[in-house]
C-alpha cells in the first residue's frame, strides 16, 4: 500500500445526480465549504450535461464561477465531469482544474449512455482529453463498467485493458477504473489494477466503487494493495448510476478516511468536517444514508491521536 | 485464499441476543429450516445463559431438543455458545455438536462480561473446553475484543496471541478471533491472523467481524487472504454485542456467500435460501437491516451459473 492515498470526493456529482430532489446552490456551497476545510485532495463539483437531462447538475458552471471568486482558506483541487465537446468548452470557460471523462467498457452501457459503442467513444474521449491538455489543464480518464455490467454481465479484462492502452498511447497516465454497477470483487480488483499498473510506472490509478452488493470497502482495500493511490468516494455513501439497472451508493468518504486514519494514513484530513457534511447531506434528504461513521462517530479512543495529528 | 471457506451462521445467537423483541420458537425453527436447506456448514442455535439475563436465548435447550427430533433433510452442524460450567452441562444434555466459548482480550470487557479478568477467564474456559472434549464433543475457542475494545481502546496483539498460545498448549486448534466492537482494519487483521496461523499448521481459524465502521467485509477478505477458513456471519447483518458501547451488526451471511460465489467458491450453498431467510428476518423485525444482497438480489447474470452449480 502506498503511503499517500488521495481522496477525491465525488458526492456533489455522483451522489446528487441520482437524487430526484435538486439541491439549492447555497446548500451545495455550504457542503463545499465543509469539504474544503476537511482537507480532502479533490472535490468534484458537478458534471457538464444538458440541464434538462440532469437538472441536479444545471448549476455546475455557476458553482465553479462562485469558487473562482471565493476568498482563500481551505484547499482542494476542483474537478468536473465532462461528457462531450460542449462540456469541455464549458469547463474550460468556468475554471475546472481537473477534467474527468471516461468510456464504458460495456458496449451496451456505452450505447445507452452516449449513443456510441466503446471503440468510437474511446476515440472521442481521447480527442477531448487532448484538447483539455492543449489548454493546459489536467485530465483524468476513466473506464466505466470496468468490473461488470448490469446489462451485459461480465466485462472481460482485455476490453478494459484495451481502453487503458489507448489512453496510455495518447499520453494519459491518470486513470480511474469505475465499478459502475457494483459487481467487482476483491480478487478481480487486485488482478485488474495489478495488470493496469504493470503497464507503466507513470500511471496514477484511481478506484471508484459502488457498494451495491456490500463489497465496496473490501474492493477499495484490494485496490490499495495493488498500488492504487486515489479513492473516489461520496459523502455519507450517497450515489448511484441512473443508467444502470441497480443503483447503489458510492463508498462513503468519511468511512474511507476513518479506515485510512486507523492505519495511520491521512491524519491531516479532518474527519470531523467530513462527518458534519455527511450529517448535513443526510439531514437535507431526510433519510438515513449508507455511510457508517457519520452515524456512529469515529472510534472514540482514536480522537486524541487525531487531534494531535491535526494540530 | 483457501479453496474451502466455511460459513458459520450466528444470526440466531449474536443477531437475536441484541434485539429487544423475543422471537417465538416456531419462527426460529422456520428460519433454521431455511438455513439448513441453504447448505451453510454450521448453525449457531443459541447461547446457554440465564433466561432472565437474555430472554431471547431462553429456548436454546428446547431448540436443540427439537432439532434432535427433526427428520433428516438439509444438513449443518449445530453450535451453541456456552459462558460457564452450567452452560456446558446444558449443552451436553441437549445435543450441541460444536461448543463455542471464549475469552475477551480486553481486561475491562472481560470483567464486565464475566466478572473475571482475562487470565482467570482463560483458565476457566480451558477447563470448560477440556470437559467438553472429554465428553467427545467438538470445541471452538475464541478471543473476543481481539482487535480493539470500546472501553479500553487498542488491544495489544501480544495479549491476543498469549490467549491463543494457552489454547494451543491445551490442545485446542479451532480458534476464532472476534472483532466484538468493530474496530478492526484490514492491515491489522491480516497481521494478527498471519501471526496466529504461523503458530501451527493444525490451526483452523475463524473470523467474526462486526460492521460498526464499515470495514466488516474488507476485514473478512483480509482474514481469508491470511488463511482463515471459517466466516462467522449473521442473516441480513443482524447483530451487535450488548456489552460494548457501540453495537453494530455482524457482516451479512448472504453478502459473504454472494461474494464467495462471485469468485467461484461455495457454489453448493443456495443463496436463494439465505436471501429468503434474511427477508423473513427483516420482515419479522419490521425494519431494513444492514445486509445488501437480500435487498438487491444477486447479480442477475450470475444466476444461470449458480443454478447449474446447484443442480
Amino acid at each position: 500500500m502506498k503511503k499517500k492515498i488521495n481522496i477525491h470526493e465525488v458526492g456533489l456529482r455522483d451522489g446528487l445526480q441520482a437524487e430526484g430532489q435538486t439541491v439549492p446552490r447555497e446548500k451545495k456551497l455550504e457542503w463545499i465549504e465543509g469539504l474544503l476545510f476537511s482537507g480532502v485532495d479533490t472535490l468534484q463539483i458537478g458534471s457538464f450535461v444538458h440541464p434538462e437531462k440532469v437538472p441536479q447538475m444545471a448549476d455546475t458552471d455557476a458553482l465553479f464561477e462562485a469558487l473562482r471568486a471565493r476568498p482563500a482558506g481551505g484547499r482542494a483541487r476542483f474537478s468536473g465531469l465532462v461528457l462531450n465537446e460542449k462540456g469541455v468548452g464549458r469547463g474550460l470557460a468556468c475554471g475546472v482544474e481537473l477534467f474527468c471523462m471516461g468510456v464504458s467498457a460495456s458496449e451496451t452501457h456505452s450505447r445507452k449512455n452516449t449513443g456510441m459503442g466503446t471503440a468510437e467513444a474511446t476515440r472521442r474521449i481521447i480527442a477531448m482529453a487532448s484538447a483539455v491538455k492543449r489548454a493546459g489543464c489536467e485530465v483524468q480518464v476513466s473506464v466505466q463498467s470496468a468490473f461488470g455490467c448490469g446489462f451485459e454481465g461480465e466485462v472481460p479484462a482485455e476490453r478494459v485493458l484495451g481502453i487503458v492502452r489507448a489512453y496510455l498511447d495518447a499520453g494519459f497516465f491518470k486513470i480511474s477504473l469505475a465499478d459502475t454497477a457494483g459487481h467487482a470483487h476483491p480478487v478481480q480488483v487486485k488482478e485488474l489494477f495489478g495488470a493496469l499498473l504493470s503497464f507503466s510506472p507513470r500511471i496514477e490509478a484511481a478506484c471508484h466503487f459502488h457498494d451495491t452488493y456490500g463489497l465496496g470497502m473490501a474492493n477499495v482495500f484490494a485496490a490499495l494493495s495493488a498500488g492504487v493511490t486515489s479513492i473516489e468516494s461520496s459523502f455519507a455513501g450517497l450515489g448511484g448510476c441512473p443508467f444502470t439497472k441497480v443503483a447503489a451508493g458510492n463508498i462513503a468518504t468519511e468511512d474511507a478516511v476513518h479506515a485510512l486514519q486507523r492505519m495511520g494514513l491521512r491524519p491531516d484530513i479532518s474527519l470531523a468536517c467530513l462527518i458534519e457534511t455527511a450529517r448535513s447531506v443526510s439531514s437535507f434528504f431526510d433519510r438515513e444514508l449508507p455511510g457508517r461513521v457519520y452515524k456512529t462517530g469515529p472510534i472514540a479512543y482514536a480522537l486524541p491521536l487525531l487531534a494531535e495529528a491535526v494540530t
